[in-house]
């Protein structure tokens, strides 16, 4: 098969891209995400035709927030758009005529490092993604492990701390209210507002109170030394390192690829997190180590990985 | 092929079984697990020659406590005997005249279980076994799940409680502190002492003491409703559902299977584990949700797993 | 000194009474809470004046939700209203023309059951009121005790899970997100939403949903037997009396007081509250036990408390 | 009153010691702490001869590990020594024949320091001994509290970690378990053990194992930046900052003392408790906040400490 079509559906835009067999963006386009569920089909097909126009495209892998069933045809509940039992597949498959796989969006950008990013060489890897929220995709034996029922890798919400912080799924202690960029702006809001004194730099680059900081705050104040933020990223690291252990004695892949918009900080914050696994890895000396591996595919993965995905059918 | 031997090796005895392809134990012997690493081999050796000398055997499997390595040749670190870097595979073949496979004993007793006992007609189970301990075993798509460098599965020593009990591999609040056989001890213990009030058949079925409460003791109380005997229970339960909830998070299996001397309290044990893991599902109302079933071969599941894993090959 | 107004300002009334020296209340007046914090003065003012018409009152004694300086004089931050460094000694007395004392109104209850309810016959108490959060009080030697800056007792606030709930004062893990009335319905809705067969009772109460279960449905499904309800409050017990042991540890009174509209269910909620204390209280067979008594004075002990502090000047 | 006796009994010695109205010691002897509960007797009462053969004494004041009940005269439990219920007073009396005091080890200390060291010039004082435990005592207006049954300030039991580390106490996730002299050894030694190579200074002080290292070769490499060393201080001072928080918010004190050998480094572990308890210290932007101090009398406050409450009565 030649060209496909990736879609990544996030909560504030939809993009589709032509993707060629190595992993190459050819053309995309971006719409804002509709608030109906009915208005993304829509868009999703407008968009699908967009980037089509120039291009002989063959299928469609289209990946999304939320529970895909095992046949990767109907979204069993989302968390941002009103999905319950969507026949996502068939309706686009109407719209554009050409085949259609849906996918989690994770998994997709899972499959999308294991491919053309990070994970290549390599034949089984576990990657997280250190989004808002925490992401997550396995490939085992060079196949993307989706679980019996199509909900399998759902790391964000294995509980860390029992009786811990309120999770938007309902349950308490969820890993990804500790490992997430969420997680990291909450960290330096925290120290900030109790430790002032140790947070000038990180406090001078917002409006100087410690509940406006955002990310990118924490970044740069982080690379200028701020107390604070460097704190926040090792508390960040403390939680992520200690979950890629657990995940090490469960999997046991040969890389862990962590992508997200919070390792696009790349080292700052993906030595920490190594220096954390190794801190809590099960049996460390007595077992080879996964590598820790920074993705390399960016926002792009999930596009790229939902187009291959449908290219293998 | 056709008759393989399995062989298991416990803290306290080895036992080796000539087991045909339905599963069916043929013949078997046991030994004293002898106190040094070579002096098991011995056994091993011997034990071997025992139950093939009236049956034309094709190959051993053995199944071991421990690390093994991705060749399943070597025991990369066991825990209760001497082994570091151990060439078992090597050693037994020479002494045996037969092809060799070692597996880690909770994969074996998985796989056994998948093959012959509870995990028939499902393509992707989890095992945890809840004995002195608490360990592990994966199957996906029909397929053991070893991981890379053949140390998967090692579900006992996850992290559930950050700082918690301290544990024989060196971490802290590793699972198998909160759901195995000792932890059930453990959980009787210190009500009884607490609260002797409570638990006046569990301190009537022992010496009186609560630190002399035996696993036993608490089986049989808990069934004539003694208060602390029950609450133990529920406290397992309450860890073991719990772990296996996040364990659907990450593999999201058809079927759990629960096994481990534990289990043979049936549905005491397995219906309190049943509501624990309900309770804390993530999503549950938008996913289908994998049945938790008692395992059916008891002690022998190890065994019978190695077996048929050497006539694999 | 023989009368004495006591008022309690709470986050939606204004209660003021007249109290004699027997604790008894001769006659109240309630108004709204107004939403500036100057017109909780003026409410204040007019309470007092109406109350007093026939009374020969001869002082004032003001409970109120925050933190109160050393001289009783002045509240240094309120959780409900936007007084910060509020002079309400000062601003009142100009008002009313009576001396004013003002106290935290946890500690005002305290004193209340202390002097005229569950804690006569003791000199030394610790009492804790679960209320929507936890407030406490504290009596050494037939004193209260307000600490050196007047912020001591604020029970609520010690960390029990660390990492756990985020809390309104902005640390995480505080007791009153484990031991307090909205804590017990934050668990029934939980419950009740994972195992909905099991809240069969408690959801007809309501409108069958999990989200709009009421504290007064959790008591009433309790006594019928509900077992999602039951599990809620042995869960709130639980927690509240894991603390009280620790309490315990630290003040070593002879006995506790457990207020606060949770503690109006008795014996429901006393006695797991009781069993849970035993359980966790350490060296508990070789030290003398503290008892676990329930309030007698009910929403009226703050006001009643406050009173009496002002009496005693 | 004039001078009186100290006595401290440890582990493994008993130490005696007259000191006059300044806290001043004029001469001391040490022996043995022999290894039955009629020997030790035996022992406090030689040593109190030895020591008052030259000086006339008017009374004795024992400090004990351990329960000691509300008349100050009976042992109720020891953890180190087999008292249960030992009249220890009446015993030591017939064989002095002086009047004695006994008192809780660390409630001594914190009335040595109240006294003569760190906490003169406050009123409301709040004391930790990191020792090999965590002991604490209470001073509140100017007077030790003890509690109704003599068993206040039990700080180093109060449950921090919820299914926490077991205790010698049989209680788990004990405060002592997180900030002690023994808590501070096996943080160095898990993080020596996991990652060697940030802990070149630390194992080249002992025997190259992290299993050997002791409390002595953490001060010295954290001194020399040594990462695991100064990283197992900083774990430490999480902990003990963090309890003080929650102290702050029950006693509200104007100081903490923190004594005991691991304050004998000063700033090295002063320095990062004041930041843990700045961090963790509820609504402190609104409250005055009590200092933190370091423990001024070593390890003869327990000693001088009991003569001073032996002279007071």
């Amino acid at each position: 098969m030649g060209l496909t079509i990736g879609v990544d559906i996030g909560g504030t835009k939809i993009a589709a891209g032509v993707v060629d067999e190595e992993g190459t963006i050819l053309e995309t386009c971006k719409v804002a995400t509709p608030p109906t569920a009915e208005g993304v089909v829509d868009a999703i097909g407008g968009a699908v035709r967009t980037v089509s126009a120039q291009h002989p495209v063959e299928a469609v892998g289209i990946g999304a927030a939320g529970y895909v069933d095992d046949k990767r045809a109907t979204v069993l509940f989302a968390p941002n758009i009103a999905w319950r039992h969507e026949a996502l597949k068939d309706k686009v498959e109407q719209r554009v005529g050409l085949p259609v796989v849906v996918e989690n969006d994770a998994n997709a950008a899972a499959w999308g490092e294991y491919r053309f990013g990070a994970g290549q060489g390599h034949d089984d890897v576990v990657c997280i993604t250190l989004g808002t929220g925490l992401g997550g995709g396995i490939v085992i034996g060079g196949k993307l492990h989706r679980g019996r029922f199509g909900v399998a890798a759902e790391f964000g919400h294995i509980r860390v701390v029992p009786d811990g912080l309120l999770c938007g799924c309902g349950s308490q202690g969820c890993w990804e209210q500790y490992a997430s960029g969420r997680a990291l702006v909450r960290y330096a809001q925290q120290r900030a507002a109790a430790t002032p004194e140790n947070a000038e730099v990180l406090l001078g680059l917002g409006d100087g109170t410690a509940e406006n900081i955002e990310g990118r705050h924490i970044s740069q104040a982080a690379r200028a030394g701020d107390p604070v933020a460097v704190d926040a990223f090792r508390e960040l690291a403390r939680w992520a390192g200690a979950g890629l252990a657990d995940l090490a004695s469960l999997f046991d892949p040969s890389a862990f690829i962590v992508g997200g918009g919070v390792s696009d900080e790349g080292d700052l914050v993906l030595d920490p997190i190594r220096k954390s696994f190794r801190r809590w890895l099960v049996g460390g000396q007595w077992r080879p180590h996964a590598q820790v591996l920074a993705a390399q595919l960016g926002g792009e993965a999930g596009l790229v990985g939902a187009a291959d995905l449908a290219r293998q059918g």
